[in-house]
């Protein structure tokens, strides 16, 4: 067992990219910022020794993928309902003053989910008071997270492969050439949203987009804005599921958090934005003051 | 304008491959079958004098890609609801005894579809008698194609693009490794057709599938079956959609087929088989004959 007294290094590590802050007092100053994701790294020990030479003699918290079975250490899940302390006295301490963060799972029944950094995000909301900590919350990205928090732990959460995806399409399918446009929140990317709440055609429509450019009756430089709203789309009306939600506060960066924020409008919701970045922070700051 | 008596030379070339037979007296010989699909093509001149050389002196009629904006000369669709009548008196004749067969294409509100090939299955399968000239028909494959036949004509059809997902999905996604194992018609892929015929969470549930292996809740070996199910499941709830078929012709590779049919027979309907090598020689030859 280890523990952080004052100062210390917050590093979210994630799969494509790492980034690291020197935390004093709540101010966050950016030690570190790079595309050294987890697949990147072949050298754990000495890639953690450079973050660790950006801030000499301080202790360092890490969170993300770095816990991963792809990552320095295997941190075991701790499962949902999970709270700050429940995940704080759970902190795998590879060396005296070095800890990693365990991600939370999520089993019931058939459902089954997991997640590694995006409970630091959850937690740091909540403990800004930026977030309800009761209701559904929303991290959208590569693999969006919808939370239900209950009483300030994360109660269950259901993830949505809406990134991910797009960027499979884009990759290799008939729709490469198509999604090689750029996807602003603009009307078509609206009207994909639109599709997306009221139908569950997803994979039929996704070809009907190629369809529509082929004959003359839609633009193709409207076709990647619409497939990412029929994406997103299909990413709400999934996460929002049965479970009722007036408010649902989104967390992400800003560009990400204001489609997401777009598409819950359509479906009557009224979200309200919070930066990633800051509730990474406190969520950090606060298990390093559970510890 | 040219015409066809007697004997020809069938091909139908695709995106990714081509195959060719000489037809005479409604009898086929395979003259050729290999990968040089559209895409594998730069001097289309050249690649159809190589295929007329298998068997000098015989008209060619091709059908598929080939009459596509990347193929040798873009042939205008045909628009539903389409007859074979139609679809040879709209033959675009390249040369005097070299023939392309045009696509249908579809639009109706928002709904807008096309194909190229799978009309000659379909059209193929009617003349045989092996289908129905009225009710649904299912060609499944990388874009599968739900026609619905009236009178003998493709009255409207939908796309759904399943294989394409499932390859862009095993090319690049949080699902490559799994998917690399093979996917038999198995229990898990019956399961997987299940949870996609009883829910509309496809984009969710395909991040279930990882969650689980992580949790040790499934085993790695099942998940490429599983999301072929899936796929497979969500395609045939999308393809019945409110169409009323008990009984779905189902054409193709054998198996193709038998997996549609496995997913088809889950959904309450069933499906009977037909090989789509049979009806494309089959479509082709009264193609031929209507010219």
């Amino acid at each position: 067992m280890g523990g952080i007294a004052g100062s210390f290094v917050a590093v979210d590590w994630g799969t494509t990219n790492r980034r690291a802050w020197r935390v004093a007092d709540g101010h966050a100053t950016s030690l570190l910022s790079d595309d050294r994701g987890i697949l990147a790294v072949t050298d754990f020990a000495a890639a953690v020794a450079d973050v660790q030479a950006r801030a000499p003699g301080l202790p360092l918290l890490m969170a993300g993928m770095i816990g991963s079975n792809r990552g320095w250490r295997e941190v075991p899940y701790v499962p949902a309902p999970a709270t700050l302390t429940e995940i704080a006295a759970a902190v795998d301490w590879v060396e005296p003053e070095i800890g990693i963060v365990p991600g939370v799972s999520f089993a019931d029944g058939a459902l089954a989910d997991i997640m590694r950094g995006e409970e630091v995000q959850l937690l740091g909301a909540c403990a800004l008071a930026a977030v309800e900590c009761d209701g559904l919350v929303c991290h959208p990205g590569t693999h969006t997270k919808w939370a239900e928090m209950e009483g300030g732990a994360i109660a269950r959460f259901r993830t949505v492969m809406t990134g991910d995806l797009f960027a499979a399409l884009q990759h290799k399918s008939i729709l490469t050439d198509l999604l090689a446009h750029a996807a602003p929140v603009d009307a078509a990317f609206l009207a994909g949203v639109d599709h997306a709440l009221a139908n569950s055609d997803l994979t039929a429509e996704l070809f009907a987009v190629r369809a529509r450019v082929v004959l003359g009756l839609a633009e193709a430089r409207h076709a990647a804005s619409y497939v990412s709203g029929l994406l997103i789309g299909t990413d709400v009306r999934t996460g929002l599921g049965r479970v009722r939600a007036d408010v649902v506060p989104v967390l992400g960066a800003p560009a990400l958090t204001a489609r997401f924020a777009a598409a819950l409008a359509r479906a009557g919701r009224h979200a309200t934005e919070h930066d990633g970045d800051a509730a990474f922070i406190a969520g950090m700051t606060a298990i390093a003051g559970a510890l």
